[in-house]
């Protein structure tokens, strides 16, 4: 069994904690938050809450560490942190910041013998996995990477940041002409407006400026001016009954030509639906805290991504089944 | 530069020439052939043609040898005894023989310090790599792949060889409905006849008996009888004119649920609309010989295929370019 801690418990620790426990090789045994631990009431009710400073106290009850703090000011110092102690995963998602990130963790991991994977979920995640599939490929291929229907976090949260909104859900919505161009291979140039749409759905306060509310979502820099954006404003009870879920979707689509004339067209797409973003995302990293598991067993430390880890390494399956069944 | 070697010139083999040159880091230094080499007129005109019974004399010219032969007759033979002199990868796609096809690529690699990577193309291939990703991450998901629309080879084949037969194309069709229902995540049980209709496009000699034809192709055991197939006779112009074509495509879907409650739903779909299947099979076999080349540069040896290839493995680009610009 691999021992799974779990640093951090919002809606993705619990995630992970779900997902763990349907692996059939995994099982977790320690939590471990910021909060008073006694107050931490999880999925897992057997399962031992410890204070996140003590950590380092308990690493000899761990494999392998899933981090589930988020992206801006969470993992950039928790994953080199741990990566002392642990063997750890996250799922950094700050496109611009991973080459930095990946020093510091390389640096932390390689110095204690562990093994660090990093920007472990959808995106990235698998589906930088399609983009390197998709272009390795069809070697001058064009990628494109569609996001939702699904919430987008930074948005809704941004949204609630207006003078007036009591709260608000931000959905990004792909332009159906966009994908179907895309499809269709022709490699079409597309702005940033004619990629996507923003859809929101706003609680605001009593007696407030809608007027001003909608023009302030709608010109609001790099969030909203350069899409297409409809506002709704809705009741709190609307909300909390249609819009509480966390879906999201998205799509990696890599188009090519071949031939001697370069007269044949080639569209490679991998998609996703999905109705809970952090869970499947806990899913994901269970996969591949089995692989880094697998990889640390067999000597290899320091930083690693998806791109690192062979499809094999990620499942329950052995190599004879997985070519019997699966190939 | 990777030195590339192709045995065997068909369709595939003019797909590899193709795509080979067009990658930066390759150049395809040797064909090998069964036909006199003097006959053989490729596109690439300055690459030597040798016979491929005299392989064993030119494997200091190449890197790694990519086998275009057909899996029925040529691969079982060919790949194990060309493991001996070269580094191979074929593209064997008999998936009930892939265990003993391993079994003897593995044992003359081995044997030799050489790497052999088989089964390599779209399905298996690429198909079975996204059956990894979505059964790895989604652990009690359920997998389905779609095959078409694009035509089938065998099938056109088993129709030409009913008497009265000139020529025939035969169209492999997924049943949108049934991949409605899998894309919804209900998780269907599907029967073959309810997953795929077959289509055929058929030249009859003159005078033929065309019900007898007919009857012929729908009651065939094993490749129509379990599918609503439809047959159109069709001039020998039309057929040359509408059908030149080996286009194919196909989707591979893993569905799978998570939660407390088993409530939230998840869909994983992989798809490739290809124009054509041989030009797109080489690519992907390309991006396999660089991925072949590096493990076996770094001492890997023995037979392996697409579960054990990572990702960053396939790509031109460095893993700091790769984590940089496609995670």
């Amino acid at each position: 069994m691999i021992r799974i801690g779990i640093a951090g418990y919002g809606n993705l620790g619990r995630g992970v904690a779900l997902a763990a426990s349907k692996n059939p090789d995994m099982k977790v045994t320690a939590f471990f938050t910021r909060r008073a631990p006694e107050t931490l009431k999880t999925v897992l009710p057997e399962v031992p809450v410890y204070k996140l400073e003590d950590a380092a106290a308990h690493k000899d009850e761990v494999d392998i560490m899933i981090i589930c703090g988020g992206s801006a000011t969470d993992l950039p110092t928790m994953t080199p942190m741990l990566a002392k102690d642990f063997n750890v995963i996250d799922s950094f998602d700050t496109h611009a910041k991973i080459p930095e990130h990946f020093a510091n963790v390389d640096a932390a991991a390689k110095a204690n013998g562990h093994i660090g994977m990093i920007s472990v979920g959808w995106d990235p995640g698998l589906f930088s996995v399609a983009r390197a599939y998709g272009l390795s490929v069809l070697s001058d291929g064009t990628p494109y990477t569609f996001w939702g229907r699904g919430v987008s976090q930074g948005h809704s949260d941004a949204i609630r940041r207006i003078p007036g909104v009591v709260d608000a859900r931000q959905y990004t919505v792909p332009v159906p002409a966009a994908l179907e161009a895309v499809r269709s291979g022709s490699n079409p140039t597309l702005t940033t407006r004619e990629k996507h749409t923003r859809e929101c759905y706003v609680v605001a306060e009593e007696g407030a400026d809608l007027a001003a509310i909608e023009t302030a979502i709608k010109t609001m820099p790099n969030y909203f001016d350069e899409y297409d954006t409809t506002v709704n404003f809705i009741s709190l009870e609307e909300l909390h009954e249609k819009h509480m879920g966390i879906p999201h979707a998205g799509h990696v689509i890599v188009s090519g030509k071949t031939g001697a004339e370069q007269e044949n067209n080639h569209v490679v797409e991998f998609s996703l639906t999905l109705d809970s973003n952090p869970e499947f995302t806990a899913c994901v990293l269970c996969a591949y805290a089995r692989a880094a598991y697998r990889m640390v067993s067999s000597g290899v430390t320091g930083c690693k991504t998806v791109f690192d880890v062979a499809p094999g390494m990620l499942s329950t399956l052995t190599p004879e089944e997985l070519r019997a069944h699966y190939l």
